[in-house]
């Protein structure tokens, strides 16, 4: 099987595209910035094993940044050799270069390599906090990155040092009795082992991520105990003694581990650790799929699956794909809550969860080639994710709320105390050609799988001969896609293109093809089509603006104008009138909805902005009574009593904070 | 100054009316059934300091439920003592004089009186963890039942030892070198201290209190940190051991220490503790304004009193009076943030926080004459509070949610684990009384001023003579009250009578008085009206069915009946075709509602139900997409769909859950 990390490289995007467009920004402005600031926060010293100030500054308990700064490191790695395939910088080779070096002298003789544990902490105190203290998640960052420097370096000069430690930890955790009966406390290490033994054939870190899957939350791992709650003895702490993110003294929720996965019926926690967990999951599924390492419970994890992500995407997911309503846990909350932003109760959606759920979403896709995973993957790229980094490439976001409020304003900044999103965006971009499609064969077959549309070319290998498939479109902003395929004469080639769920199945295909079903969402065009239409198009509809909503569940009773895959907000810079944040700005279900082509200031970009007729909502009656006075006595009008119409203009939520304004933005409004 | 806990006794409530039938079956049921179970789970015997099975088996850190037994006990003793005065019970007589003799018997020779920490633990732990293990807690209950015991019983037996115990509190706490700069972490002992120096002239009992309001949140209290964190330290405690009630590892926002009361913008933590505070802070203003105790910074604390109060009525008390969204620290949450139920993200509501409330009220009103206050207090008793205990007063609820959910069912228990409420009902209705009016006079002048309406008799002395007001309705369910005054020849008599906010100053007085006004919601009859007048009637209006709302930032956009002082809820039992606690039911806002008188079955209780013509909500599409698809997709209808037309009943919310049924209930529906 192969990941969208290493597949990446066969895909070129050869012509204009939002895509393409912010892919060469990440490349050339994303990398430089961020290695900009790794270099001036000391992180990207970590690896010289010397105490910095920050060592001694974060008292932040159990987990100051410095804890996991290595993966700082190691994702920036990771994402600029993707990145430098696309185009070589110079500068960014050095510092890989440097960055490696720096990595394999810091390994310690026995393999253990984690700069925070070497330079800050007792040599006692190693796995003895596998809960909180990211040992496992630096390690999978770290392999993760030496898979993506041996893709572009073709040597081994970080997968060597890297599969020691994989060594080395695979002999201190595992089932025998004298082992460690643990898993990682933040998920991410199943995800990159499987990565490894997929690359490499490396048996023990097959075995290591299987072993952290099916171990996870075993309610008796250790002395008959989970093991968390072990080690916690083990360290002589008070079950009460627990991190900010622990809701109460046995959340463990928090990090999944709450029940065995196949026991949990929802998805819960820490978003990005449920998303890296769930993804690893899948990848074993997808092992035994290909024939590769046989999975025995597969059906039993598949269903699993299956029901958590059918619990997130209907009771847990924001309609721009964020996810996250709980700011304490960066996490999940209860079905249906999803206030739009801090002052309504919550909304997190950090960037890297988003990202997770597109890792996710391409694994459910090889399992279970279903359009409704790949819906959900195009809708966190371009609206959860893609409004995680400027137009600039150098200023990112964290938190991705649906509504801004005084206290959290709609803007970016340059770097953060964790810093995982900006490099996961690196990340992401850089292997994003990976995820467009899938594709392989077999002798005198073959068959490409479109989950994405854009203007790009894939080239694959079927008995020896080229297959290539290219499609050129102006996604997405327009539906028309048009095709070329070509296949060495004699070569069956199935091609399944996904009609999104927004089109309601309104395509029309040229030259036509009669016979042609949608399979799960999948135009199925078979050899018969294929073999007489090398050159053909699709034209999608659903990019009349529509109206959105969350489920009635939600309370939110809003509105939000959506376009093809993009979701829209407003902002205050297009509708400077507004001082509160949209909070009683309305638009009527049945506006007419105008449409207008815009360029960006500075770049030139392009866009799509709606505009509308709104209204804002008077708050309060005429007669407001005094303060303090018994509640429900100001109420008694309607939430939609129209104080004044108001015209309004919408861009999509990926554009939103990069032009100027006050922070103002909101993405639903309230519906009439 | 006087407190209704020591006033009740002044006023009889001579007719027919429901506060009357629900004092008796609390003075009659309740009391008894307390005790029992107070006897079956060894509270009754926790002087007796013997160890009990519960000492060894309830492990809750830092407090299991022994550590407030005598709290418990306390409150119990004390209402029972008020109820006595209404209706003599030998068997609760008895039982009293057992406990003050327990009480007596247990305290130890330096005055200390806990039965927990003499019992269960060393005693070099007394006094190390005041922020979390009650003790201070304890101490307020046992003071306010030393006060009723001396009330009822005119002798010091309880009022001695707690006397003492206040010595040697006093000398452990205060301002000195050698003195702990603490205050108490659960607040009570605050009024209860000045309840004890307004009945007994004790000066330490008032310079106490003081000390614990202002040097609440002080962040340089104990050598120069805030106490709590000093207290901490002391025993060794890392910062990130806390309480599950904590939400963070600072979270001092919980027991109002974050801040001194003075910094303090919004209303923050736990209910209860919150209003227990405010309440003795707004005693303290009290005995200023009656120049017994002067209190230099009283119009800086009237003014954090006023903006408190402010925040938690207008943005977070629900309409039934109840307060406290959050279930983890049973308070508050952010501003707006009301959800009916804990399916929807919370709802607490616990019956103790809005007793508290009318204790705050009650005394807001002698600082400001406001029928603001006395609104909210008639809104709490009749709804939030009243619907804590059954019919038969045996059965009790902690929370009072506004909606059910299969999780949380509208139900009750005969006992709680943690059992405060059951007992603090008895309390509030055993001296419910003095909570009608307050009044007085001096020389050859009187007034009362009537905060609350009901069939009732107040008599009280003025310049060594008898004046009695009487009044007499059929409140809450008719607005025409007749009033009979007697009062001395010569006597002025100026009367003040609360038209409530909902009836919008609509009343018609009998004989009619034009230049009478309204000032701050209270109707003045001066002399000049009440020297011709003995006999007078008012007729006030608001008593036809009326829909309230939620503020409109709740995001809840549901309508409520309310009628007079009663807010409504629709039941299972009544509309028995529900099957999902009226999630997707909802009512017009312009629907004719009509009334009909009921009886209950088994009392013969009468009461007024309200029906009109409802509908169910269509949830999702036509066309219900698949599960784990995007979300959005199946949510493009508004929320008003119209599944089904549906007769609804509805029934006042103090009754709810007495009446069978499978504990479906809502309060707020769904607005067209």
């Amino acid at each position: 099987m192969s990941h969208p990390q290493t597949l990446f490289a066969q895909t070129v995007f050869h012509g204009p595209s939002l895509l393409r467009s912010r892919l060469a920004t990440v490349g050339r402005a994303t990398t430089r910035a961020q290695l900009r600031h790794l270099r001036e926060t000391g992180r990207y010293d970590c690896f010289r094993l010397k105490r910095q100030p920050a060592h001694d500054t974060d008292h932040r308990w159990p987990c100051p940044a410095p804890a996991y700064w290595d993966s700082d490191v190691a994702k920036w790695l990771e994402g600029a050799c993707y990145l430098l395939a696309a185009e070589y910088d110079a500068e960014i080779d050095a510092a890989i270069r440097e960055l490696v070096a720096l990595v394999r002298a810091a390994q310690q003789p026995d393999g253990y390599l984690n700069s925070w544990f070497i330079v800050a902490r007792p040599e006692s105190e190693r796995w003895t906090n596998i809960r909180d203290q990211h040992e496992l998640y630096n390690a999978g960052h770290l392999i993760e990155a030496a898979l993506a420097h041996s893709n572009y370096y073709k040597n081994n000069l970080l997968v060597e040092p890297i599969e020691k430690y994989v060594k080395l930890i695979s002999e201190i955790i595992g089932p025998g009795p004298e082992q460690k009966h643990a898993y990682p406390g933040h998920p991410e290490a199943e995800l990159a082992l499987l990565r490894l033994f997929t690359a490499t054939g490396n048996t023990k870190a097959y075995d290591l991520a299987r072993y952290f899957v099916e171990e996870r939350g075993n309610p008796i791992g250790q002395d008959g105990r989970p093991y968390y709650e072990w080690e916690r003895d083990q360290r002589g702490d008070s079950p009460y003694k627990r991190p900010d993110s622990y809701q109460m003294h046995d959340s463990y929720f928090y990090n999944q581990s709450h029940l065995p996965i196949l026991e949990q019926k929802t998805i819960e926690g820490h978003a990005v650790r449920a998303m890296y967990l769930l993804t690893g999951v899948a990848d074993l599924l997808c092992l035994d799929e290909l024939g590769i390492k046989s999975f025995p419970r597969k059906s039993e994890y598949f269903e699993a699956l299956t029901r958590l992500w059918n619990n997130m995407v209907d009771k847990k997911m924001y309609l721009t794909g964020g996810i996250g309503a709980v700011w304490q846990w960066e996490g999940f909350g209860i079905d249906y809550f999803l206030p739009q932003g801090s002052d309504e109760g919550g909304c997190y959606n950090e960037t890297c969860a988003s990202i997770g759920v597109i890792m996710l979403a391409e694994r459910m896709l090889h399992l279970d080639l279903d359009s409704k995973y790949a819906d959900v993957m195009e809708l966190c790229l371009y609206n959860a994710v893609m409004t995680g980094v400027s137009l600039a490439g150098t200023a990112f976001t964290y938190v991705n709320q649906l509504a801004s409020s005084e206290a959290d304003k709609s803007r970016r900044e340059d770097w953060f105390d964790t810093s995982c999103c900006p490099p996961n965006v690196m990340r992401l971009f850089g292997c994003l050609g990976g995820y467009l499609w899938d594709y392989g064969g077999s002798g005198k077959s073959a068959h490409v799988n479109v989950h994405l549309y854009t203007t790009a070319r894939v080239g694959f290998e079927v008995g020896q001969q080229q297959v290539i498939l290219e499609q050129k479109s102006n996604w997405p902003w327009e539906g028309n896609i048009l095709f070329q395929l070509q296949a060495p004469a004699g070569t069956s080639v199935t091609l399944r293109l996904r009609i999104p769920g927004w089109a309601h199945k309104n395509f029309t295909l040229t030259p036509s093809y009669p016979p042609a079903e949608i399979k799960k969402g999948y135009l199925v065009l078979p050899p018969a089509y294929t073999s007489e239409n090398k050159v053909f198009a699709i034209q999608i509809d659903g990019f009349k603006p529509r109206f959105v909503s969350p489920h009635s569940y939600t309370n939110q009773n809003t509105v939000t104008l959506a376009r093809g895959p993009l979701i829209y907000c407003v902002e205050d810079v297009d509708n400077p009138w507004e001082r509160d944040h949209f909070r009683n700005v309305g638009i009527r279900s049945d506006a007419e909805v105008t449409e207008r082509d815009e360029a960006i200031d500075q770049s030139g970009e392009r866009y799509i902005s709606l505009r509308c007729l709104g209204w804002t909502r008077k708050v309060g009656d005429r007669s407001e009574p005094a303060a303090g006075t018994q509640p429900g006595s100001s109420s008694l009008l309607p939430q939609t009593v129209v104080a004044e119409q108001k015209d309004l203009v919408f861009i999509p939520y990926y554009l939103r904070a990069n032009r100027g304004g006050r922070g103002h933005m909101r993405v639903g409004l309230l519906r009439q």
